[in-house]
Formats: C-alpha cells, structure tokens, sequence
C-alpha cells in the first residue's frame, strides 16, 4: 500500500485482524459444525471496543460478542473479523444485520465464506452503506491455513480435515524392540499433544494401540487431571474394544469405529470438523495409504533405538518417487524435542 | 562487564574473535593433524590489520598469516586467535614468539591448549610483558563447540571426532522397499553435504552401501564435478571392494577398513580428526552401539514411505530408557528439508 493519511487506520485494522485471528484459536475445538472465528470492535477513534471469538453451538458468533462488548462505541466504527460475516438466519440471526444495527462505518473481514447458506453478508452490508473490505492478500491466507483451515476443507471437501500425529526417534521408531514406548518424547511435547487434543473434534486410535497401550485419549493437564474441553475418542478396527477399556471413559464420549475403512470412519463421525489420528503405525499408513492425510504433526526426540516399530507401516509406496510428500509449516523446539508441522504438498 | 571506557574496545575485540572463529571454518579439513584456527589482527586504533587461518600441514598457523598481513601495524596492536598460540619449535617456530617479535601489546585467545607439547604460550607471551587475557565463556564455548571440536576430542580422547550423517524420511526410512534411495532428500541438502565432506577427513560406509549404491563419496560441486579437497574414502567391513568400484577412484584417497569393529577402524585410520560415518542402517548401528557416535547429522525429508531400511538397524538398545541420547545444536531448513546438528547428549 502507498503512503498516505490512512497508514495509520491500516495498520491498527491489520493490528486488530491478527489480534481477531488469534481470539479465534481459543475457540477451536468448542464450535463444531460453526467456524472458530474471531472479532475485533475499533471505535471511531481507532481504539480496542470489543473483541470475540465464535461460542459454542446456540451461542454467539465472534462478531456478536464483540459487538456486546463494544456496546454504543462500535456506532461510526470499525469490525474486523476473520470470516465474511454471515447473512443467514440461523438460531442466532445474522451477523450482518447485527452489525448494521449497531452502526459500524466499516467491516473488514479476511476468509470470504465458501457455504453458500451463509455468504452475501458482505454484500448486504455494501448495500446498506457500509465500507466493506476484504484483507489483504497475506492476511487472508494466514487466517486460511490457520484456524479456519479444517472448517474450510470440511466446506469444500465434504470431509473433515485430517491430521496425524506421531512421536518418534530419529530412527523413526515409535517403540523399542520390547514393546516398550513411554516416553518417547519429553514432558514439552506431550504438554503440546495435550492443548492440541482440546482444539480438535476427535482422536482416533488403530485396535493394535488401543490392546498396546490401553491408552486414556483425553485432553490433560501437566498435573494429569483432565481439562474442561474434551475431543471424542474413538476406536477404529473390527475388534471390539473390551468394556474395561481406558478409552471408554465414563462421559459417553467415545466412539467404536468397527471398520478397516478410513474414508468410512470419517464418515461415521459425522459433522466434525478436525480429526486428530494417534497412530499407530498400521492406521497411519491405511490414512496415507487412502490419501487421506492432510496434516502431519511430528514430534521428534533426539534418540535412536535401532530396532522396534517404525512410524508408519505399509503406506501404499513401493519406490521412492511415489513417496507421500508433505511441506513444513513450522518448525519448532519442545523441551529436548523437534516439533514440525506439515501439510500436504499439493505441488 | 560493566559499561566503562573500555567498552567500545571490548565490542571490536568480539567481533574480531568471532570473524576468527568464522575465519577457521575454512581450514577445516585442511589442517589435520594441526587445529584448524583462526586469527585477527587489531592495529592500535582497533582497526582490522590482519587475518589468517591455518595453512595445511609444513603452512603457517593462523597467528603467523594474521600476522604477515598486518605488517608493521601489528606493533602495539591486539591479536586475536581461537587457540591458545603454541610455544613449541615446530615446523614453524613457535607462534608466541613470533607474536613478540612483531609487537603486539595484546593477546585474547579462546581455547586453551590441551596439548602439553604446544601449550604455555600464554605463560610465555604474559611473561615477556603481553597483556594476554582469554575471552569470555561464551566465546571459549563457541569456539569448542565449533571448529576446534574435532581436533580437541582427538587431543582429549586420542580418538577421532565421529559425526554420523544420514537422510531419512519422517517415519525413517532410508530406501524404499524396492531398495531405491536416490534421492530422499532435495538438492539444498545435498550441497550441504557436499559442503560437510570437505571439512571432515574421512568418509565411511559399510559394504552393504558399497555394494548397493556403488558411491564415489567424493564432495563435488552442484554441477557434479569434484571439489579442490577431497576427504579420504572408506568402506569397512570383511566383503572385498571389487576393483571397479566407484569409491576406489584414482587418486589413491581411497581405503578399505577390513574389519567389524569400529573402533579398529578408526584406529587404522590414524591421526585424523574427524570421521564421517555415512551409513548404512547396520554400520551406524554399530558405531551407535559401540558408543563411537559423538555428533549426528539429520537430514529430514518431509516424506512418508511406510515399508523399507530403516536409518538403523541394531543399535544395541532392548528398551526405550536405554536408547540412544543427543541434544540438538542447529536446526535449519533446507530447501523442502529440516537439517539438524545434534551432539552425543551428556547428562
Ligand atoms: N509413538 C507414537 O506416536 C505411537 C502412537 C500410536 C501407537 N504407537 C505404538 O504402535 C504400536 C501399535 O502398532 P499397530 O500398528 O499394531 O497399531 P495400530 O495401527 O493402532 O492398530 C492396527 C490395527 O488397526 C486396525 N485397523 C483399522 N483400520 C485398518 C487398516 N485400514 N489397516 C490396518 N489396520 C487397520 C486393525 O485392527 P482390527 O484387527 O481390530 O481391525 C489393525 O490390527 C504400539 O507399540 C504403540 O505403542 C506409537
Ligand atoms: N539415506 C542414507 O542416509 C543412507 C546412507 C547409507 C546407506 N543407505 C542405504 O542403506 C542400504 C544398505 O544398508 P546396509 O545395512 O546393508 O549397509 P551398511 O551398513 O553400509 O553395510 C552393512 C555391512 O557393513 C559391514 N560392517 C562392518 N562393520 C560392521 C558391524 N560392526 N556390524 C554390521 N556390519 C558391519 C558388514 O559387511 P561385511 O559382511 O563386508 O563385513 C555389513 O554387511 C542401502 O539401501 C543404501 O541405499 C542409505
């Protein structure tokens, strides 16, 4: 953009969207079938209002609760948001119409919304006077592969978005030639595992994990106590899961998947929006194998084992040019560990 | 330190040692068995006057070029080496009294020597009205842990530096099940290696590498054609090397480790420095066995396989809290790769 008298408006609206961006991580996991979105309110002056994130289903979309929080000041201001506010009337009614009642001069919002129920608000809001704006280019493209970007593959794949997770040695090993496979990685990585459980709609585990590890699947705390917000846990392969098994839990949150299908399995969770894959290796490599991986989390210690399971077995590759390719998004350090996160390589 | 009038000059003082550090990197695997060292000279004023690093072997040390360099500006000025100069009449002449000779009122070294033969040269320097002062912590640390790490483990252990270096994919496979492995990894990472194969002595596979993939092991540029320096090659284990294998080459740099033990094997290298272990999966296994693995050298592709050689086969680990330890020291991208640096974890 030029220089000119607006630089300072646009970079406060570009402040405030990365701002809007990052309340809407809070609300990943909670707002399933609805998009995590996040709001933010300037008044006229420039000035924080209001801010928000999407509720839980029945309650309020981001913009709503940022503009419940900006009150009499968002009149003649400013509403960023990360997803085109909806036009729909659903058991909340429309954010446009909300935001043209409460008098903003100005929407900007990043993800034009792909649900064709639910687009047109910036085209209502245009038409009834107000300053409409999409982000730029960069911004629209952080909110796209950021939180939004399971809701978005679930809107326009019809599917939910997939990731799997694993922790391995440099080796790629996932345990040690006696089975024995706790802890690979330090206490920074599974404290990572743990926040990505609560942001996620289910964890899936393959029969083999499940009769290996008899293993909890919730979300915990670093005391080991479970956190507020719980994924689904499921169970897939054909053999049944035992009653006394740790996943069942006694919330009613956990599902038996009894199929070898992956592509079936999603479909009987339902409307989900993210579905966290645990491993291990053989169901890792039936989701590779299905191309149904769209995100690879990896988390890596620096050991080596020489002999035990691998990550993956059996992905469909024979030789190395048909290879499943990711590309790394982030690259992080946990504690002793390396942290990547992919996804799939679409060139 | 504190801040004081001679704040400015301690700040030209660091930068110089680290340019030194930086300086010796390019004597790497030039200098075996001599330290590869860098050095910089200040002018009174704090100017830079000369720069130097080790020549190979029957060449000057770093002090000496540094000190050529500047000339008559040396005189009254600082000299900055990442080892402590030596004392001892070798091919050379001692670096300390070369230093007298040409007149500088000051020495900072980083490393001090561990060889009984070479060291005293601060002593001697101190005693002859230098004022010799070693750097800080941080700065002997970089130092020891960068370019002097090699030749200080062979002075400390009487034992070759071993970096293992291999190129896996995320679940840490090597080859694919049909056995194809050129390349897992991208052309950036490749050049790295390239680049690494220069600065080390020796190079080493198994037989069953040699057999399968006929390497030269040469460092060549990207246009494939071989570089100035050249490490020497090696293949170990029992097989014969067929006279028209790749590695032989013909510049008589090539040697065949008859043997199963590691540590015979480095010992038949003689005085190197720093060993090079390219695999296979089972000659890193027992090098990693044998406690022979002080550095690790990943090459991470964000790729997925499933079935082939894993990075190691047999390492001598049954249980996880028996596996091998290292901490990373670099972790940088390359091109579609990750690349980490990691050295044998202590605590
Ligand atoms: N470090 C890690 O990240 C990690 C994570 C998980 C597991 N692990 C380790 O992995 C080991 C277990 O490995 P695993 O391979 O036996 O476990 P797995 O992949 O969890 O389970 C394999 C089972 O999954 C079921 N399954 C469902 N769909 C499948 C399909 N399309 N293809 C193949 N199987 C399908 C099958 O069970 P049915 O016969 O019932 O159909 C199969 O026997 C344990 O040692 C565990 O500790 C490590
Ligand atoms: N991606 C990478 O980084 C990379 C690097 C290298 C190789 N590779 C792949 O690895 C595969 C070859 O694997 P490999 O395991 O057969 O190769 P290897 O480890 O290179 O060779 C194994 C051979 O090394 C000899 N050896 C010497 N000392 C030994 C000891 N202490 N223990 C065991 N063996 C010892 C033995 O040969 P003798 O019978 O002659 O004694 C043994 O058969 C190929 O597919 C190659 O492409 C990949």
């Amino acid at each position: 953009m030029s220089d000119g008298p607006d630089d300072g408006r646009r970079r406060r609206e570009r402040e405030s969207l990365a701002d809007a961006l990052a309340l809407s991580r809070s609300s990943l996991g909670v707002t399933t079938p609805n998009p995590p979105v996040g709001a933010v309110v300037l008044d006229p002056a420039g000035a924080v209002a209001g801010r928000g994130a999407t509720e839980a289903p029945g309650g309020r979309h981001a913009e709503v609760v940022a503009l419940d929080a900006a009150g009499d000041r968002a009149r003649g201001g400013t509403l960023l948001v990360t997803l085109e506010p909806c036009d729909h009337q659903g058991r909340t009614g429309p954010c446009s119409a909300r935001a043209l009642a409460a008098g903003v001069a100005r929407v900007v919002y990043a993800v034009r919304d792909p649900n064709p129920l639910a687009a047109g608000g910036a085209e209502t809001l245009r038409r009834a006077g107000v300053d409409v704006a999409q982000a730029d280019d960069d911004e629209v493209a952080a909110a796209e592969q950021g939180p939004l970007r399971a809701w978005l593959h679930r809107q326009r794949s019809g599917r939910p978005y997939v990731t799997w997770k694993y922790a391995a040695t440099l080796d790629g090993r996932v345990a040690a030639a006696d089975g024995s496979s706790r802890w690979i990685t330090g206490p920074e990585s599974r404290h990572h595992v743990h926040g990505r459980r609560q942001e996620i709609d289910v964890v899936v585990v393959g029969s083999g994990t499940r009769a290996a590890d008899d293993p909890s699947l919730t979300a915990r705390s670093d005391d080991g106590a479970p956190t507020d917000r719980q994924p689904l846990r499921a169970v897939m392969g054909l053999t049944p899961v035992p009653p006394d098994a740790a996943v069942r839990g006694s919330d009613g949150r956990f599902r038996h998947l009894a199929t070898r299908d992956p592509a079936e399995a999603l479909a009987m969770l339902g409307d989900v929006q993210h579905v966290l894959v645990e491993g291990g290796p053989r169901l890792a490599g039936a989701f590779l194998a299905a191309g149904l991986v769209d995100e690879v989390e990896a988390y890596l210690a620096p050991i080596v084992l020489g002999d035990g399971r691998s990550a993956v077995q059996g992905a469909g590759v024979g030789t190395l040019t048909d290879a499943h390719g990711f590309e790394v998004r982030e690259n992080a350090t946990l504690g002793r560990d390396v942290y990547l996160r992919m996804t799939r390589r679409t060139a």
